[in-house]
């Protein structure tokens, strides 16, 4: 049932939100192995259950992502730097939810800091994902993804910086949106690069999330063309066979080609030195209660000059102006979302090509979709969808999810 | 004469602008020994001035740093790594001068790249203080502020990072203005670190120098209140006795204190990454074409990290915050320009003492004037003015120019 339905019907009276809430708590408790749900609050939940009236969300069980401030439970980020931290107050995406409706029944799974993509570093340990669970589950918004991809809740709330959202619902099978820059709120949520971090919501299709979108990020408008034009990136992407295959065929009537510029380097170059600021004072000081990964990323990340810095500015400036130019006469450009399925636990060396698509959307702030691509065999893979404006790239994503539908 | 009447009578015909420029062209060609003028251009200027007919500036004869870029001119900023750059085309504020009707007859000596407050590190050497050779001009500005103490021109163009147009301008003897950031446009000048840079006029006195900021910085409005709410730091400044004596003397009546935040830090933090990055290519490669002091300066720049450029982003919004609540209740707070008088050529380690009061100002982009202050014996001595409202700032000089000149 998707999200509107659902709260119609709590809204007429004819679904129990109690009910919902408690058999999203039990669908939690039963994916347990999965790492994906590290706090639940029935308590909160029962209570928040029994006195939703209306709302847009009404009665929708969501899980947040434990990167985002929530009152009175855990706001560890994931990691033992803060590991007795509880929340003081909402953080605003939280309470849009709440006014929306909807139900906050736990916390979801992030990468420590959301500095990662792989979703395996984390004072519990990996998450798992949920087609292989010998798999990872994408990351840093890990849980969220992995929560929505078993059922648990059909709303998730993550946050994306350089493909966060959008990596593990790719990772995963689950479609996850990173709107615009600013679109949806960031107080309350602990930062990792102020100047690239979004929050996002993953979901179980490209509806559901685009209303997920509009009603927390107060959108208005029409939703754009109902045949999107659309182009392919103009430089050739290195994949796994298994998503090239996927991506020729989900996008072979598309003939448009774009180039984009390369934004890896601005990215890297803004993300280190706003994320060792955000940590200095606690990062070297308490470097020993890091996990490894993260702490080489930090310590990394404080060395990178301000001049780089700086330069970085500039040149991200010089792309958002190109991407503009690039995709003027388009809706969107659609590229996989990651270039390979989702690796084993353990496999190193993967962070690379798992931010290899997404750092482009994130460092022009354009809003990006990613919603499951038909691929063979068990593990899936994502299909990318991003443009200039926020609403026509909902549509598109929502034209595609029809069109690929109907090829199966 | 002022400014406004030298431009009234040319356009009236009863001044000649070709004999202005002639004049100001000799009296450069004598106080050729303090090294201030190190480029003069009678060919242009007179053709500029034979075609004088209008503008509020009409054929005042000005000086322009050679840090701006002017067509046809020597744009070597002072530098052996510019030592053969000839101006492509006029700087933005070359073509408001131009356009107001004033006759640039040349270019002021420069500290290396705007990045010094000396006026002792240039390809030609130091630039002296008309007040007394031995001494130091002060700078970056050196070379204008000199040029309009020794009687050149009544006007010069400087620009003002940290400090660059006030300080010479205390140092020398005259006026200068560091309109708020942006009044006055940098384009086409060499920058420093773009988010600091401000351009600057240095003049004789306060009318003339906010005649000159209205006109080239097309400003409008009234000139605020007759006599200004005036206030002093709360903080006690560490001054030259001189200095303090002359400052409590011209600033006895003021009862009001303001605690001002210091804006050291995220000065330094931001001024070095960003003239670090503006040099990226040119240095270190071409670090031998560097005068000592600015490659010594350019090489720490090098290694201030991008998490200390981000934290001073973050401190300068907080500064400015705090010195919207601090000056929000008057209309400037007023202190010594420089807390030292002419330093003697070659003395080492004033650097920290000529920046220590500007650089206020140049954090928070507010506006402020320096304007000689009476003071015992042959030196002069700023006094400096700095509030939120640019021309409230201008009128509180105004007032205090005629006061201190009332007092004497």
């Amino acid at each position: 049932m998707r999200l509107q339905d659902i709260a119609r019907g709590v809204r007429a009276g004819d679904i129990d939100p109690v009910e919902l809430a408690e058999n999203a708590l039990a669908r939690a408790e039963r994916a347990a192995d999965l790492g994906a749900v590290v706090h639940l609050d029935p308590e909160g939940a029962l209570r928040a259950a029994r006195q939703v009236r209306s709302g847009p969300l009404a009665g929708v069980p969501v899980l947040v992502k434990e990167l985002i401030e929530v009152e009175g439970l855990p706001f560890t980020c994931g990691s033992d730097v803060f590991a007795d931290r509880v929340g003081e107050a909402d953080a605003e995406m939280v309470a849009r939810l709440r006014a929306a409706g909807a139900v906050v029944i736990g916390l979801t799974y992030t990468h420590e800091f959301a500095y990662g993509c792989t979703g395996a570093a984390n004072r519990r340990g990996p998450c798992r994902n949920p087609r292989d669970r010998t798999r990872m589950a994408g990351g840093s918004s890990s849980g969220s993804a992995a929560a929505v991809a078993a059922g648990v809740v059909p709303l998730a709330i993550g946050t994306d910086t350089a493909g966060s959202v959008r990596i593990p619902a790719a990772l995963c099978g689950v479609v996850g949106v990173k709107p615009a820059f600013g679109t949806l709120p960031t107080r309350g949520v602990f930062p990792l690069a102020p100047s690239l971090d979004h929050v996002g919501v993953l979901a179980g299709n490209v509806e559901d999330a685009a209303y997920a979108v509009r009603v927390l990020g107060r959108l208005v408008g029409g939703r754009g063309p109902i045949t999107p034009r659309l182009a392919v990136p103009a430089r050739s992407q290195e994949c796994a066979p298994e998503v090239a295959e996927a991506f020729a065929r989900a996008t072979g009537f598309v003939t448009e080609k774009v180039w984009l510029p390369d934004a890896e380097e601005a990215l890297t170059d803004l993300q280190g030195p706003e994320a060792a600021a955000v940590h200095a004072g606690i990062f070297p000081e308490k470097a020993d209660d890091y996990q490894a990964e993260t702490r080489a990323l930090l310590e990394a990340a404080r060395q990178v000059p301000g001049w780089r810095y700086v330069r970085a500015l500039e040149r991200r400036r010089q792309i958002v102006r190109a991407a503009e130019e690039a995709l003027k006469d388009v809706d969107a450009v659609v590229m996989p979302t990651v270039p390979i399925l989702a690796p084993l636990l353990g496999e190193p060396g993967v962070r690379p090509a798992l931010l290899r698509n997404t750092r482009f959307a994130s460092l022009t702030g354009l809003p990006a979709v990613s919603l499951p691509m038909p691929v063979e065999g068990p593990l899936p893979a994502g299909l990318q969808v991003v443009g200039l404006d926020e609403t026509r790239v909902l549509a598109a994503a929502a034209w595609l999810e029809n069109a690929l539908d109907r090829s199966l």
